[in-house]
């Protein structure tokens, strides 16, 4: 089947819906690509023939918690490449880089564990959506911070209104747009 | 390699950290596990073959949010089978059933998806830790209440001083105990 049969195939899984997780805001449902194997055998495959073709430098999946630990963990196994996560801060034990970021209301911290990057390797975020990409432009910090590159932000998903990519200095790529 | 062998290989990467995340406890740090290729794969293949030899009727996986989405996805796709998440009250659209459960101070509550469990259907759920046990006993009553099997709990990494697996009627094994 080609790219666009298989993402067609994937994104008829993906449900929405209307006012949750309040007024006004309509959720994509990524889990029931999870619950069908063909669907989620699919999604890993198309992620992982993307970056291998895009990031074939690629060293290390850094995925954000907890919707990124869905996807990135699989990867990696899969590139033969190690797996770190980005936290809410307070979570991750050792010494660890911290940056923080605006929510809607407030502010929020995320946290690297210092031993899980090295100096110049090549990274790949990976995150199964990007809203207004306050988050993915945190991480992108944590790993400059680490001294390491990112070389690709990949998502699951992109809500293209609220123009997420443009907060973020790196390349942004998702599978599939909304 | 036998399984004792390549189970002391994943056990060395574990790390400890003493007073983390507060003074008294000994943090048990699954983390370095994943940021080695070797490590991780390792850890998978005896998670693997473990379900595959003492769960071979198992039907879906259920995660726990977050630390179970590391290892539950690629448990279900070795598997072939489907995969589900129990998350915090308030993250999961649509039709959900939910249960409250105690923390050291007050209660929090769980949920899962409705339409991600079936009637009858066996069901392992994975978690990387069992410490005293209260969130395992949840996702058992959530599975429970969708009137499904619940083959077994099974863990990375178990705590066995403070005794989570008495407070959970159904099978509980894990990989590693301290």
């Amino acid at each position: 089947m080609s790219t666009d049969g298989r993402l067609e195939a994937v994104k008829a899984l993906i449900t929405a819906h209307p006012d949750f997780p309040k007024k006004g805001i309509l959720f994509r449902n990524i889990f029931p690509v999870l619950r069908d194997p063909k669907g989620f055998h699919t999604l890993c495959d198309l992620m992982v023939e993307h970056i291998q073709s895009k990031c074939s430098n690629v060293e290390l999946i850094v995925g954000l918690d907890s919707r990124g630990f869905l996807f990135g963990p699989i990867v990696a196994q899969r590139l033969n490449i190690g797996f770190a996560p980005v936290r809410k801060a307070g979570k991750l034990p050792g010494e660890t880089f911290k940056v923080s970021y605006s929510l809607e209301y407030g502010q929020d911290s995320f946290e690297i564990e210092k031993s899980s990057v090295k100096l110049g390797q090549k990274v790949v975020i990976i995150d199964d959506l990007i809203a207004t990409g306050g988050s993915m432009k945190a991480a992108c910090e944590l790993i400059e911070m680490a001294g390491a590159d990112v070389v690709e932000c990949y998502l699951v998903i992109e809500l293209v209104d609220l123009k997420g990519r443009d907060k973020i200095n790196k390349p942004v790529t998702s599978l599939i747009q909304y």
